[in-house]
Formats: C-alpha cells, structure tokens, sequence
C-alpha cells in the first residue's frame, strides 16, 4: 500500500504493530498523523476518505482541543433563519440563527416560523435560572454517618466554597445540594460558570472540593459523578431543577397572522398541542412535552460548537399554546392579555440547555463563525451574557419551530377537514 | 458592499427585500445562493464566514436533501476508535468506529475501552428488537366512540397494513398499538423499515392509514404524531417498549486485563456503576442508567449521518457491571458464568437506538465515507442488516465508553486512597 | 398482669419468650389470640386497645386469609356517593359508591361531583384494557443467550400457556412480552384474571410457566417478580401499557348546570386543568396528571376490599377538560361535539386500576357489604364483568372527584377576582 | 320500608325527595343520620349493612373532622410486628409496628424481617429532609412579567412568611421555590408542620400568602394547588427533592444470620435486588426502586390514621443492598465496613413519607389506640419528633419488608436450583 510518502510509511508502521494507532502525534504533525490514518484506514477497509481528509480545521489546534485519533472532519450542512426580533435579558435585536443539520424541511420549517414571528414583532425571551451542576457520589457507613456528613456540609459550604473557587478564576459556587440514599450520599454542586458551558471548570472544582470533603468527614468518593448531576442523560432532576440555563421564550401572535401565514386558526393549533405535546406526552411518560425542540437544540448546538450529546438535556422543554379571543376566560378572570380580537400565545421553556460562547467546540473555525453571524463569540459583557443571550435566542429558534410544526400538523388536518366537507 | 460579482447582486437584493432568504434557489445555483446567503450575514454582522463556506458538500445535493437557506456546512472534527472485534447478530468481524466529536479526551477514553474490550476477545452484540413507530392522535366524540374505534382498529389490521404499504416498497407494518385518553385516540404503528432510519417513511405510510381510519371510523385526526412514537423526547414509551433498535452490547473481561489496563478492579467498576448508574440515576428520575452513553451515540451519529435530534432517545441506555470471583454467587446458584479466576462482566443496552444505512444524511459525502469504513454504506443484504450492524456495532462502541470512563472515575477514587493510606 | 384469663396468661407466656408472638394460633383460637397479643401490648406499652379489640370481623377467617400477628382491626370511617348514573361497558343504571377515608370534605366534594354528573344525565364508561401481569428476571449467560431464550419463548407460547393455565381454574394467559437488558430476561406474563384482582392467581400461574422456562433454556430464575410487572411502584410501564384495567370515564356538562352548580366557568376549570394538570404535572416529572384521582381510588378501595398498596398504580391517571361552545374549534374542523351552547367536556383515564370482587379483602364483613350496596359482590355474569364494573364506577367516581376539586379551585379564584373587582 | 323508628323515617324522607342524602345531620344526629342511609341504602340495593353498622367510633367526631355522608365504618384487620430495635434521630428503643392489612402473608413477611433485624441488633434510621409542601400556579402576561414575579418572589420571602405563618401557631415557612413554565408561575412554599402531616395547614398558610403575591405583582391564581407540590401523585419532584419526611433505615446483617434466618446468601439478595429493584425498576420507567414498600406504607398509614392516598408517595423509595466479604472491594478501598466475615447491608430511603400524630385520621378510636402502642400519640418533645419517630419506625418497618421478600425471592430460586443439582 505504500506510495512512500510519510502518511503511507506511518500506516504501515501501524498495519505492522510498531506504532499504535493513537502514537502517531507522537512522531509527526497532527496534519499528517490524520492523514496517515486515513491511509491506514483505506487499506484496512473499502473506504475512499477523500472529503473526510478535505478539511478547513486545523488539525493542531483540534488534536489539542477536541479530538483524538483524528481522521478530518465531518461536514455537516449548515443554513441559517431568521432575522427574528429577540426581546431578551441578554439577548436584544435582530438575530440570524445558524443551524447545521442533515434532516431536508428542517431549516425552512423554523425559518417560516421565525418569519411568523417577526410578523407578530419579535419574542420576548428570559434565562430564568442559571447553574451548571456536577455531583458526586461517596460511600458512608451508613445512614447515622450520612446525617453526619450532609451536617457538616451544611455547615462548611464556605470551606467548599474556597476549595471549588481556588481552581478557577471565573467560576463560582452557587449551592451545594445534599441527597441521601442508604450508604450513599450525593453532593450537587451549582456553579455559575459565565460564557463557558462549564463542565469542566465544575468537574475540576468539584474534584477539589470532595477532596475536601474525604479529608474532612469520613466519606469516600466513589465517583466524581453520581448522575445526579445529570449529565447528558434524560433525567427528571434536570426537567425540574434546571442545569445549564432555563430558558423561556414566548410570543403573542394576532389571530390574521395565524390564519394568513400558518393557515389554520389558533384554536388548532392549541388543540393540536394539547393532545399531543400534552397528552400525548403524558401518556408516554415522557420529559418532554414538545412537538421537535430537540430538532432546533441539535441544529443550533452544532453549528454554535456546542456539546451534540447534551441536546439530551436540551429537549426537556414544555411547550404552551392558547387561542385568546375578545372575550376569553382568562380576560374574564382579571388576566393580563389585552389583545383586542385575540390570537394566540405561546411559549417553549427548554428547563436545562446547556450553551457557552467559550471553550470547548466554539473555537473551531466553522463555529466561531458561526457565533461571529450571532455577535456572540466569547466572553460577554457583563460575564455570562453571551451565553445568556446565546441561550434565548436558541429558545426563541425552538418556538419558532414548534408553531410552525404545530400548524402544519393543524392545518393538514384542517385542509384534509375541508375536503371532507367538499364531498 | 456589492463587488460586482453574483452573490454579491444577489445579497443586496435580499438586503434590499426585493428577494427573501429562501428565494434565492429561484434565481441561481445552490452554490451561489449559499454565496449570497455568506455574503448578506457578513454585511450585516460582522463575521467573516470564510471557513462555513470552505466545504467538500455537494450544495445541489445538500439543498434538495439536507438543508435549506444554505450557507456552507459545519465541520466537526472526526477521530476514529478500534479496531475492535464485535460478534453480533448482524455485525461480524473487526470494525473502526468513526466518531466526530469536539469533546477532548472523548475519542481516547473509548479507544482505550475499545482496546480494553478487544484484548477481551471482542464484544457480543445482539440487536432484539426492531421497529420504527409513528402515532397519530385522533379527536373522537367521547370514550364510548373511543372504544369503538379501537375495536375497529383490531379488526382492520389488514386494511391498514394495505394502505401502509401501499406508500413504500420496502417498509412493512409490524403492529398497530391503541391507546386512549379520555376524547384522545392513538394509534402507535410500528414498521419494519429495513436499512432506513425510516421516520419519512412511517410518517408517509401513517398518513395513508390515518384517512382509512378518518374514512371508515369516528375519528378526526389532530395531529398525524402524537407523541406517542416518540421522536425526539425522554420519553419511557421508547425505553421500555423500543424505538428503531433495541440493541445491547456485552463483555467479559478476566481480573488480570482489568488490573493491568484499567487500573482498577472488577469490585470497584461494579461499585462505581451500582452507586452512581443504578442508584444515582434512579434518586435523579432519569430514563439513563448510564455514564455517558449519549456522547458514543452522538459522535457516531455524526459521523455517519444519523439524525443528530435523536441522541435524545438514543440515550435510554441501562449499563450492568458485574465483578466475579470463582466462587461467586452466580456460580454457585447454577449461573453460566465459568471463567475460573472471575473478572469483569458488563453490558450497555441501548433501547431506542434509530439508524440507517440508507437516506437522510447517509448520503452526505463525509458521512458516506464514514460508512464505508464500517463497511456498511448502503442497504445491506439481507435488506435490514446493515442498520442493524450498525447498531451493534454503536453498542459496542457505547460500551467501550462506559468501561472507560467508570474504571477512570474508580481508579483516580483508588489512587486518592492509595495515596491517603501514605500518609 | 395476669388476671388469670386465658388471653392473659398466653401473653404472659409471650412474654417469659415461652411462646413467639406468631405462634399463639397454634395453642388457641383466633380471637383469643388477639386477645392476648393486645394484652401483651397494653402491658408492654401504655396503650389501651379497647377499640381495636372491639371488631365485626371473623377473627378465624381474618387471620386465615389476610393477617397474621392479628390484634383486632382499624376502623376507617365510610361514607356513601350518589345515585349516580353509569353507562359503561359493564356497568349500567344508578349506584352509590361507598368510600372510607379520614380525609374530611373529601366524600362532600366527590358528592357534589356526582350530583352535576348526575345533573348532566350521568357519565360514559369503559374498560379499554384488562389483564393483570406478572414478570420473572432470569439471568442468562450473555445478550447472545439472552436473544436465544426470547427467540424460544416467541416460538413456546403455546407450552408456557398450558403451564401456567394449569395452576387455575379461571385465569387465561394473554401474551407473554419479553424485554432484555444485559444478561438479565424479563418475561411480563399478561393473564385474564376475571373478576379477581389476580395478582395471586397470575404469580403462581406464572411459576409455573417460569419452571418451564428454566428447563428448557438456559435461564435462571433470579425473581419470581422482576419489578416490569409493576406490582406497587409507580412505573411508566404501567402507564403507558396499563396493569389490572385501563378504564376512562367521561361527561359532558351544559354550561348552565357547570355556573349553576359549580359556581364557575367551563373556561375557568379548563385553565385550571391544563395549567396544574398537565403544564404543572408536565414540571413535575410526574405519572399523574390529575388532581386527586388517588384519594377516590383509596376511599374506595378500603371500602371495597381492594388492595391498599396498588392505591400506587391506581393514580396514574389522565384528566381531560375541554371547554366547548357554539363555534368552537372542534365543530369547525368535523368534530363530533353537538351541544348548541356548548359547556365541559371532562374525562378521566386510569391506566392501572387493580380491582376485583372475589377473593382478597372483598371476602371481609364490611367490605362485602359494600360491594353489595354496588350489586358487585363476587363472581360477574360474565366472568369479568363484576370487576369491569366496580373498575367503571371508580372511575366516574374518580372523575367526580377532579370535576369538583378543580371547580373549586377555579371559582375561589374568580371570587378572590370579583372581590378585586369590587374594591 | 319503614319501621316507624326515626332512621326508618329520616330514609323514607330522602327516598321521597323531601331531602337530601347530605342534608340528614341538619335533622338529627350523626349515629342517627348514619342508620338512616343505612336504611336507605338497604331499600335501595339488596345490601344489609349490618357490619358496617356495627362501629366503635364516635360518629359525631368523624362526622366533623373525617367523613360526610356517614354510614358506617370499614374494618380492616390489624396485626402487629416486632418488636424492634430502632436506633433513630428521634425513635430510640423497642418498638411493635401495628399493621392494617388485607393481604395475608403481609404481615407475617414483614414480621420476619422485623425478627432478622432484632437479631442483627436492630436497625438505624434518619429523616434526612423534611417539609410540607404547597405549590400554586399563576397566571402572568408572558416570559417577561414571569421574571418579574419571581424576582420579586426572591426579594419578598420575609413578607411571604409573614403572611403564611400569621394562619398558623406551629408551621414555619422554610421556602419558597420557584419554577416557571411560559406564561405560568409555580410557587412551591416549603413548610416545617412539625408534629402534623400538615397538608391543610400548608394550604392555608399558602392560601395567605397567595393573597399577598396577587396583591403586590401581576401575577394572578390560577389554582391553590399547581402539581408541583406533588400531593398524592407519582411525581419525580417528590422523589427528587422530598416531601413530608425523607427517611432511610439500614442494618447490617451477619452472614450466618442471613443463612440460618433466611435460607439464602447475601451475594443472592443482592443479586435480586440489582436484577429487580434496580435494572428491573430501571427498565420499567419506575420511580420506585423497591419490592413492596408500599405495603407497609399503606399498613403502618391505615393503623395510624394517616391518608391512604400518600401511599402513593410513600412509595417512592430505593431499596439498596450489598454483600461484604473480608476482603471485599469496599474494605479495600478505604471503606468503613469492618464486620470481619462480612455479611449483608441493606437499606430503604423513602422520599416523600408524609405522615403526622396530631390532626388528620390520628384522632379516631383504633388509629390513636395504635399510635399508643409506638407510644406516639399527640405532639412530641420538641415538636416534630413524634412524627420523626414515626417516620423512622415506618422505615425500619419498609426495610423489614424489603428483606423479607428478597429473601424469599433468591431463596425460592435457590432451592429450585438445589433441587436442579440434584436430578
């Protein structure tokens, strides 16, 4: 196989045993090391990995960063929707949101639903809470020896504190939860780690502080994460106490748009979410109560340079619908809507997404590009703010692709209703 | 900011709202849309989308299939792990894993589980059960007319599966499950759509059926899904009953290789597991009994051109971790364990992992190529099996994760011990 | 203490660890056994049992077939619902329900639920689902063995039904579904049980069956009952998939009776359904979507004879309200609803409720007594239809339960709104 | 029907429409009032009460506080098990544990447990967490004013507690927790209702300070109760973070203890735990990680005159159990086990144990008559320690279960398997 070039030499130094595969870094660039395995994998397999190897990365800065064993890069196709209007806590303006994604229909069905909302003047959008969590597990003696330790923890969170903190120069220490099961207990702890995601600033502060805690009371570690953390797995603990940020955007849109733009009424597409992202959800026994949120979570997470597994996390989302008419319940009742002849309202709350400006895969070029089209790239201003903003705007790109799924299942079924009676 | 040239006209006629967004396919070619597209966000915002627009994509391609207001693609960097032996039902030989990730240490933790793993002998991989579901949910007049459509639906199977498969020529209607809430009826079909993922194709297939049911029955339909399916949400539907494939990956790993490669002991894996992955995940109210099973899942699925939105149910995972001696329980109760001096028993099941070999993404240039290291680009014959060797050959993959990460997490608790014993 | 009676010396027996607290059945009647255990408490605590030994129970047959260390019996309060009427699948005509609770105001407000459900001509019912399940974990030596042991049971169920319809007179084997994790096999063996809850009837059925299994596969018996039955843990399996009978009741109320009688509005008990019911059970992570539904299942278990324990299932259930008027969404797209000026649709659906009226505690002097008061004592003509309809009236019950509480959820809201009004 | 005496008479009345079932008390006394419907129900079906007649409570008292509509009592028989040593935060010495069951076998399996955990010396336990909880929903104008409301919320939690705590003597407002979902509000008010289950007195105290949160924002009430708190539902909030009492007990076993009193071994038990109550609970979507806690919930809740509804959070709990060797991997690695032949640890953790010993069904004849026997009657010094102490005894009571049945389980399966040896 080989043409005597060095990738050619290495692969055969690999196919023969005297390299691993995953040394190569250790005797060439990064460059050719990816290069050397695609030889190696070429000849190994059927495989031709010409586009794998034509990419606009630096190989340097992934191997350090991102990747291992590298090969290329996978290209995935990216499109972008909008403007839409945010009106957020952080975010605030016109914004086009990137999405990278592989499923045909996906990016035009969120771009009409932005388009839906720019017509209704833009969404309001909110991080209601904040908190990247990592939790570890310790063995006890039993439970007499647990009451002891989460005791002490209560009373020595400024200790844990100072542990957690002297590891990072950014992060702080939100809280520290305690559980209890048998001989186990379990510590959450909630960092505000700013633009970064935080998972590793809240891994490597924790380590510190359970090592406080082991040297202090009479547990032991068992594990760095006890998954109650929860990362990266559906988890309710997350659906109801947050990680990463809660966000919520919501819109109110007049009953014309509705009917004009989404052909069908807001009547629908309320009945449309109750039965199904409510029920339906219901019945399945299910943490989320949306149409597709993870579609846009994925989409928007990848082209950002966000962590693809945590769109697990990110689909725990609700979403609200309610058709308002002039004379409605909730006006009746002493409700804030105003709207004189109604329309609709509606509203998607992802309870843990996880997003950062920072770190992790938003160097990579594709990415920091990506963000540059969101005017988000690294820190913000105040701190957090980037990822605040980032984060309400994903939200707002979620709703949009909820109402324009919901009406068109609404108005399928309407069209459908029409020709029933046409009959 | 026009240089004369044609995306350059082309964005400032959007800018100028003679054109929208999406119209730009009408007047000139993908590749020149997405030109335009890059240069109406660089005016716009201040980024510089040269990297987005440096792709090794085929835009036609993309465009029809993939994406819509295209502007380029994202390139994730892609590792490769392996070569591991995996004895599966379908998946039958050594394989390299493709995996694309921007998450360091990722790709080397499940290289060294993989190594771990193959030093073993190689994995079993079993899928064991299969099936791509679609549910509708219909309005009915009340619970009476509820159980009267149900009944119909059990006595019409036939005329259902007829115009099911009317819609394709591959996919077969495996079962049709009702369920009813109050006014609310579903209907969960269940297909067996061969090398495809198949979503497309059960939805179109559950649409023929659906005005069946509208035709012959009671029922309105509301929304053609019903959450029940469930695609795209934590949903216990999917992880008790199944979505796509049903797939588990097993090991059993003699004492020595633990001790030598993982540095740890089979006592202290199971211990880590037990704490953190059953009871941890259980105190959390999580649908993942697992360490990390998503981030295997998420960084093959891009590598191959998996839907990426689906990490979310491909994340019901349940890892077991048995350590065993030579006079085990297990032994002595009439188990099939034999090995003589014991070791490390762990398995990852995977309950709703959807692949396909065929469509969607799959075609995708750097994607097509991933598979073809895999060896499974395209249907497979016997129609079906090359989605599931995929899938086994995830699980496998998933597993080696596992293994890896929870022998670091008990071996670095060890070591701390160790070192504390020192004092 | 002794005051020479026989309870007396018995006791003083017990107390010298002459006799075991168990074992004074084996030297003397029943009641005088508890005769003697409540003296050893009176003397051994400062109790005072006067009460609790002052019983309308058969002592003899209470201890023979539902208690053991028997000192007398708590007394539980019971009061009567209705008339209300119920066309249901089994049921049909006028009942009272009886219900013993300590929960004062409880019996008032499912009364005043039954009197509008009366007031609007009485309640649809039906049993959707029935079977009562029970599912053994065999340990296999691997996911390969695994998949040969599911492969046998789908290719055997014909011997595992002559197996386990051996052990019973009455009950059938429905399906046998099999789930897989690791090298553990669970089978959910599904039985029609009749008119009795079953659970005793399906565990020894499936005992049998599991025998069966363990010689001809590879499988070990772990437990007889593997927790995907689930028998008294609140578990999506039985949500989704039901246990014992799936049932839903459902009215529709005329406006005027729901102002009239509930003091509130259509609109306002929808909002308060779907903003606690299913918004906030959504946020919940919750199995039930209801407001109380388990406080009528409970009342009338205990009045019944039903199982106390599966009170746990029997809330795992689903309201619906639907607030309806003369142009409403649903008449506007072919719905079903006819009403001229509209008013509340409301249902509830209880996926798991364990119920029967033969065996267990139906066969106590009180219970059987208010099973009668239904017309439900014993075996049902035809076999089933007892049990059917006992599950039927719960669930009109059930739904007068949600009916009330939400109205007055919902009007103390209005009222505390007029009040404002007024200021 | 009638025989001139005034039930007779008072029946005749209600039959004849001249009054209402519930209006009998506004005519003549409870004991009265209760024969009378007796006396209707008897004309009415083919029922003859005379059991449920024949009660030792005073009807006047639970007429008032317990039930409407009175017609008699239910009798369900009580056993009792122990006694047992309890090593508590608030229980400290031998207790007998009066259980009201239907089930046989129930008892006497818990009994044995009890029997085990004497003979190992007794069993520790702990409440871990404790408060009552109330969570109300509101309605706000969108994302935007949602914040605002929690905003507030956050900085007027003085005010809130001045407001809740001026309805009530003994509780104590700990919190108030916040979630938001779209354009709803969730405040879940947290309380120390110390001797009392204090589920009224939570909803008055938070009936207060709702008042005050309408008054001072724009939010406004929806429902008293939004789901959250999570009464009477399986809800993953309760099971994550608590409600009424989080309880663990724990006992360590000899192994010759397991083997003689058991007939099994503890790598055995442990085996059907992690099979059962953990991969099994795992894959069944359950929030109960446990064989049968519920049923000593539901028996301890009947014989103490706690609400049989809150069984179904009683049963959200995680049963975990090890075997220890001399050399075992927790020994090791630093642990605290030091038994030096090992043996078995076991332990329940329930969530959300909801119980109290003043108030609620505490009062009636047989359930304070009970309370007596564990010498908890009334309010405890300090308060709250009563209930702490039922709480604990509750546990151990669980655990006894939970070993029992284990036992049972692996044992069963041993012997099948020792008589498999010998074929």
């Amino acid at each position: 196989m080989s043409d005597g070039s060095e990738p050619s030499r290495l692969a055969e130094k690999v196919r023969e045993g005297e390299l691993r595969l995953h040394e190569l870094e250790d005797h060439t660039d990064s460059e050719t090391a990816a290069a050397a395995r695609r030889q190696l994998l070429e000849a190994e397999t059927d495989a031709e990995l010409e586009t794998i190897g034509d990419f606009a990365l630096d190989a340097e800065q992934a191997t350090d960063a991102n990747v291992e064993n590298m090969v290329g890069a996978a290209q995935i196709p990216m499109g972008v929707v909008g403007p839409v209007q945010v009106a957020g806590g952080a975010a605030d303006g016109e914004y086009y949101l990137p999405l990278a994604t592989t499923e045909g229909a996906l990016v035009a069905s969120v771009n009409r639903g932005c388009s839906v909302i720019a017509g209704a003047g833009g969404a309001d959008a909110r991080v209601t809470k904040s908190g990247m969590t990592r939790a570890p597990v310790f063995r006890v003696g039993g439970i007499a020896e647990a009451e002891a330790v989460v005791s002490w923890v209560g009373e020595n969170t400024e200790r844990l504190r100072e542990a957690a903190e002297s590891t990072t120069s950014h992060g702080e220490l939100l809280d520290v939860d305690t559980y209890v099961v048998g001989d186990s207990v379990f510590l959450r702890f909630v960092y505000d780690t700013k633009d970064a995601m935080g998972m590793n600033m809240a891994t490597i502060a924790t380590r510190e502080a359970a090592q406080v805690v082991e040297d202090e009371t009479a547990a032991s570690l068992v594990a760095l994460s006890g998954n109650l953390c929860s990362d990266k797995k559906p988890a309710a603990i997350n659906a109801v106490e947050g990680r990463g940020r809660s966000v919520t955007a919501d819109v109110k849109i007049p009953r014309e748009t509705v009917e004009e733009r989404l052909h069908t009424t807001p009547e629908a597409i309320e009945e449309a979410n109750t039965r199904k992202n409510l029920v339906g959800s219901a019945k399945a026994g299910s943490l989320g109560f949306n149409a597709h949120a993870a579609n846009v979570v994925a989409a928007a997470f990848l082209a950002t340079g966000q962590d693809a597994a945590q769109v697990v996390e990110g689909s725990n989302a609700i979403t609200t619908v309610e058709a308002r008419d002039g004379v409605s319940a909730s006006d009746a009742s002493g409700g804030s809507s105003d709207e004189s002849d109604g329309g609709l309202y509606a509203s998607v709350s992802l309870a843990s997404l996880e997003v950062g400006t920072v770190g992790g895969g938003t160097k990579l070029p594709t990415q920091s590009e990506a963000l540059d089209v969101l005017g988000l790239r690294g820190g913000g201003d105040p701190a957090g703010s980037n990822a605040d903003a980032l984060a309400e705007i994903i939200a707002v790109g979620a709703l949009a692709g909820e109402l324009s799924l919901l009406a068109a299942l609404a108005s399928r079924h309407l069209s459908s209703a029409h020709e029933d009676l046409g009959r």
